[in-house]
C-alpha cells in the first residue's frame, strides 16, 4: 500500500560501474544478477527495427530461466545489422564465461546512439569489477547508471501484507525521456518482486499493468528501437491467489509512477499533462484522440507558453480520425474549467480561468465525445526550446 | 510551359484592405471577383472540427456558381459554433448587398486565430473600399493580405500554348505554414484560369494535382480546421480535350511548386526535406512511411543540426506500421550518400558524407522498402528553436 525508500529484493543483486562507453565521469554499464528460479516476465518495443540486444534478449528468454540481465547506456547497438547480432551475443558470452552459466541465461539491454557499434570490449573488461560489485542494494545507483537525456533516477518501491501476513515488495527502476512513445514497453524498465508467482500469471498482471502505465505515455510520439521492459519475481514471499487482486494493484501503481516520472522528465519538458478522453464509443477511439492531442505539436507548445490556445486542442480532435464524430456532443475541460460545450466556447468561459489553470505544473486537458460509455487516458508533457536543444546537440 | 511574373487571369479581378481584423498595418481582407460563366473546383479541410466559413462555402457550392470569394486573415471563425456559422452567412450577406447577388454566390474562407468569435462589423465596414479596388492585377497583393505566420508571400503564374495557338495562363496564390498537414487541401489556396473547361473535368484535373502537392506536405503534422482550396476557370481561351494532359502537367506544376513554397516557409524551417519511399508494396504504405519520417520530431531536430543522425529515421520507418517489414531489405540514402544497406549500416558510409548532405538547404531522405514496385514523397522541413517560439507566442 505505501510507497517506501528503495527496498532491496531477496534474490537479486545489482552492480553498477564505468565501462567508459559514451559517457566519462559516470557508470554506464548494469548487471543484475537473478537467484535461481526467479521468472521473468518480459515486453518488448514493436518497433520492426528493434535492435539487436532486443532480438537476442527474446530469443534467450525462450531458452529458460535468465541469470544475468547486462545493461549498457550511451549506445543503443541498434539499426547495426548483423554486426550488431554478433555483438550483443559476444557481450553475453563474456559474462557467461565470467559466471559460469550458459550465455542464453544473459539478456542484454542496450540504450542510447543508433547506428553505432558496440565497444564489447570496454564492456568485456568492465565486467569483472561489475560482478565483484553486486549489491542486492543496488537499486538506486543502477537508475543513475541506465540514464542518456534523462535529468533524474526513476526508482520506486511498494510493500503490502499478504492476506497471510508476509510483506511483498516490489521495486523498480526505468529510464527513458526521448523517442517515448512505447508500444509494449517503455525504453527500459526492470522492475522485480519478492512474490512467489508463476510466470504465465506474471506476464498477465504484467500486460495490464504496461497497459495503464508505460504503455499509455508520449514525450515525442517516437518509438524506441530499444524499448525493453522486465518484471522479475524470486519467489522468496508466499503469495496466495487471493492476493492476487493486491498484487496487481501495487504493480499497477508502481508501473504508474514510473510511466509519470519519464515523462515529467521528458525532454525539456515543464508540465505534466494528462489527456482523458471520455465518453467515446470504444476505448480504442478514446486512445487514438488522446494520442493525437499528446502528438500535436501546436498544443504542446502551447501548454509551454502557458497559453490556453484551445482551438488547437479542438483542432486536434477533429482530425484523430473518428468516423462520424457529431461535434455538437463534443465538450473539452481544461481542468475544473469548460472552455467547450458542445461543439462551441462554453459561454460563461472566461480567457482568465483558462489561463489560471495553465499556471499549473500538472495539468488535465479532459475531452467528452459524448457517444458512449468507454473511455481512456495518456500522460504527455509540453514542448519546450529545451527539447529542440536536446534533440539537436544529442549525438556532438 | 514557363514561369512568367505574375499574370493576370481574363476574368478574375481581387482587392486587398486593410479590415483590422487582427493586423494594424496590413491588409487582412481579400475579395476575388469571378466573370459570370466561371466554374470553380473546390477541396476543403476533412478536420471533423471544420470552421464555420468551411461548412458555408461547402453549402453555397452546391447553389451554383460562385461570383465572389471573401478571405480574412487573423481570425480563423473555427470552434465557434453557431454563432460562427451566422457570422459568416452575416459576411456573405454584406457582400451581397453590395454587389446585388445572392448570399450563396459568395465563398467565405478564413485563417487565423481558432475560438475568437469573427469581427464581422469590421469586415462590412472595409467591403466598400474593397469593391472600389477591385484590379486583375490584384494577386501579389492579396497574396500578402492572406498571410499569418508566413514569412513571404507564395504567387506563381504559368502560360502554356495550346494546339490551336492560344495561350492558357495559370496563376494561384497560398498561405499557410504552421497547423500544415493537409488532408484534401492546404490552409488557403487560391488558382484560376482562363481555360474554357467543365466543372466535373476541372475537378478532376484539380484532385490529381492536389494529390501530388497541397497533400503531399507537413509542417507539423497538424490539419487545420480552415484548410481550402479553390480553382477557378473563367473561359476565356478554348482549350481543346487534347490540351487536357497538357493543362493538367502545368496544374500540377503550379500546385507542387506552390505547396513547396509553403513547406519552405513553414515555421521557424530551415531546410526542404523530400521524403521519397520506394519499392512499397502499395502506394499508400509508401505514404504512411513518408509521412511517420516527416512527423518525428526526432528526425526533424536532427536536420535543424544538420547532423546524419539516420538512426532516428530507421525508427520512424520501424514503427511506421508496416506489416512484416523485412528490414533486411531496407536501405537508405540522404541525396546520394547510402547510409544504410539491407538493414545495417552501409560499409562504404563515412559520417563526412553524411555531414555534407546535411550542410544543403533541400535533402532529399530516399528509403528503399524493397517490397514491390509503388512509391510516393512528401515534403517537409526541420523543427528548429524557431518553430517552438513561433507557436508558443502565436496567441500574444
Amino acid at each position: 500500500m505505501t510507497e517506501f525508500c528503495v527496498n532491496p529484493i531477496a534474490g537479486i543483486r545489482l552492480a553498477s560501474v564505468n565501462a567508459g562507453i559514451r559517457y566519462k565521469n559516470r557508470n554506464d554499464l548494469v548487471v543484475i544478477e537473478m537467484a535461481p528460479g526467479t521468472v521473468c516476465a518480459a515486453a518488448f518495443t514493436q518497433n520492426a527495427f528493434c535492435a539487436a540486444p532486443v532480438q537476442v534478449a527474446r530469443h534467450h528468454l525462450t531458452q529458460g530461466s535468465p541469470r544475468y540481465l547486462i545493461i549498457n547506456a550511451g549506445n543503443a547497438n541498434a539499426g547495426t545489422g548483423a554486426i550488431g547480432h554478433q555483438d550483443a551475443l559476444a557481450t553475453c558470452q563474456a559474462l557467461a564465461d565470467l559466471t559460469q552459466c550458459l550465455p542464453e541465461a544473459i539478456l542484454p539491454f542496450s540504450t542510447g546512439v543508433i547506428g553505432m557499434r558496440l565497444p564489447v570490449d570496454k564492456i568485456q573488461a568492465a565486467l569483472p569489477a561489475a560482478l565483484s560489485q553486486l549489491d542486492a542494494d543496488g537499486w538506486s545507483t543502477a537508475a543513475c547508471a541506465i540514464m542518456t537525456t534523462d535529468t533524474v533516477p526513476k526508482v520506486i518501491s511498494r510493500q503490502f501484507q499478504t492476506a497471510a501476513g508476509n510483506t511483498i515488495t516490489l521495486t523498480g527502476i526505468a529510464k527513458g525521456v526521448g523517442m517515448i512513445c512505447p508500444n509494449m514497453a517503455t525504453m527500459l524498465a526492470f522492475l522485480a518482486t519478492d512474490a512467489t508467482i508463476a510466470l504465465p500469471l506474471l506476464q498477465l498482471c504484467f500486460d495490464q499493468a504496461l497497459n495503464q502505465s508505460f504503455n499509455r505515455i508520449s514525450v515525442d510520439g517516437d518509438t524506441s528501437t530499444n524499448d525493453s521492459c522486465i518484471l522479475l519475481a524470486t519467489g522468496q514471499q508466499a503469495l496466495a491467489e487471493t492476493d492476487i487482486a493486491q498484487f496487481q494493484q501495487e504493480l499497477n501503481a508502481l508501473c504508474e509512477e514510473l510511466a509519470r516520472r519519464l515523462v515529467l522528465d521528458g525532454e525539456g519538458a515543464t508540465k505534466l499533462i494528462t489527456v482523458e478522453v471520455v465518453t467515446g464509443k470504444t476505448q480504442a477511439e478514446c486512445l487514438q484522440v488522446a494520442y493525437t492531442i499528446a502528438h500535436s505539436p501546436l498544443v504542446k507548445t502551447a501548454f509551454f507558453a502557458s497559453d490556453p490556445n484551445w482551438g488547437r486542442i479542438l483542432a486536434a480532435v477533429g482530425r484523430s480520425g473518428l468516423e462520424n464524430l457529431d461535434i455538437q456532443r463534443v465538450s473539452l475541460f481544461l481542468d475544473e474549467v469548460c472552455v467547450v460545450r458542445e461543439g462551441g466556447f462554453a459561454l460563461e468561459y472566461q480567457e482568465a480561468d483558462g489561463q489560471r489553470v495553465m499556471q499549473r505544473k500538472a495539468i488535465t486537458i479532459r475531452v467528452h465525445l459524448g457517444r458512449g460509455s468507454c473511455q481512456d487516458r495518456v500522460w504527455t508533457c509540453d514542448f519546450s526550446y529545451e527539447y529542440v536543444r536536446i534533440n539537436a546537440e544529442y549525438r556532438s
